[in-house]
């Protein structure tokens, strides 16, 4: 259940690594620690794009490097958050599966069909599209009523209907700080695969969010309060310990 | 008020440049030459990022040397249609503007207030949030009615409100398709800049938009009707036909 998000912060990355290597290299160097230690307790790694794009040009040659330090069986998710109209989504598509490999993508859905179709063309994969957000902003336009309900559970049933006969198939982000979005959701899409951020440095509880999520297939995200559980040169060893002690709440 | 979309699409692009110089290098050259020759119509570029994403690991290497084509006093626009909660906001923020050394960007504004912001902390710099866009799945959320209005002009409300006190601009994009949306949001908010995508390929008529525009700052975007308005090798040359005739029609 347990998935590592990482966001490669290098104000947070220990000053030891950077001063050695440089800031592309001690991101690599940070990454592949904080997995090979903290793969033993997560099924899934969230790849969070905005690190490695503010690294610059070689920010996806970053990427790459960690990317090839995943285990084989782990799943990958590309936390993209792309949305554009659907010629462009092909080609947004086209970089995260056909060029980086990646198993899922996260998809904001204000575009509507067609830009999220496109991530719905590779076999065996999923497009995780935004429904309830777990940051402050999460409450602006989310929530707002419409049609009867909140725009939040009109949008996933619309998204989750895309799927149908399409190879890929829709999952739903919904944060760990509305566990009553969470219910709903699930009641109403209880097949659906969830990403559900916002457990540890957000704020969410995780065994809240076990128990509103029932028995449907689930990966809870926990990135900062792994990754940065120490800042010291211990840093690997503290983040395989939160991560052991987060998949233990989360109970498998 | 014109301008130029960069979106080079690789089995659209000339031929003889790809067979001569391999793709990378082919999309560079092809860039640069409708550079050439649409800039005299133009008074901004814009960069669609999966294109350049798409190329896989080099495409930002690649972007830049095409950023470097660009004469100095034209206006950028990154159309990276991002949108994640503010910490990773501003690691986007920190790419497009400090890395890249845009002038504006395109913003997905689903997930609210803090998602946004980031992108307002450049001075001279302006965030073009959607607000009605001109693809087919446009009007999938974007027109449901909630508070009174469509979807989009509450949106609309609140991102133009979320720039007061900060350095930066918000401004909307508004698709031609939608010529009674634009007048609305005119209507609402005469001084904010406008980005106006779906003009040529897309179906939306230039004179239509000019004149629902009114007087208000705007930017009409035409991309795939001037990049591709001939395959061979006169491919420059019949852009910048293309982007004066454009040019024209708008009217200035």
């Amino acid at each position: 259940v347990l998935c590592v998000g990482l966001d490669p912060d290098p104000s947070r990355i220990p000053n030891h690594l950077v001063q050695k290597l440089g800031i592309e290299s001690a991101v690599t160097s940070f990454c592949r620690e904080i997995i090979r230690e903290t793969s033993p307790f997560a099924i899934a790694f969230k790849i969070n794009f905005a690190f490695f794009e503010a690294l610059g040009e070689h920010g996806f040659t970053v990427m790459r490097s960690v990317l090839d330090a995943l285990p084989e069986e782990v799943l990958t998710i590309a936390d993209a958050k792309r949305g554009d109209i659907g010629n462009s989504a092909s080609f947004y598509a086209r970089s995260v599966f056909d060029n980086f490999g990646y198993d899922s993508v996260t998809i904001s859905p204000y575009m509507g069909q067609d830009s999220v179709t496109p991530f719905l063309q590779n076999p065996g994969t999923c497009a995780f599209v935004l429904a309830r957000t777990s940051n402050p902003g999460g409450s602006d336009f989310q929530t707002l009523q419409t049609e009867g309900v909140p725009l939040f559970r009109y949008l996933a049933n619309e998204a989750v209907s895309w799927s149908d006969g399409e190879i890929g198939e829709t999952g739903l982000v919904v944060g760990a700080s509305d566990i009553e979005a969470l219910q709903v959701l699930r009641a109403s899409h209880p097949l659906t695969p969830f990403l559900v951020p916002g457990v540890g440095a957000q704020g969410g509880s995780a065994s809240n969010v076990m128990s509103a999520a029932g028995s449907g297939p689930i990966l809870v995200n926990s990135s900062r309060s792994i990754l940065y559980a120490s800042a010291d040169i211990d840093f690997a060893t503290a983040a395989g310990r939160v991560a052991e002690e987060t998949r233990n709440i989360l109970g498998s």
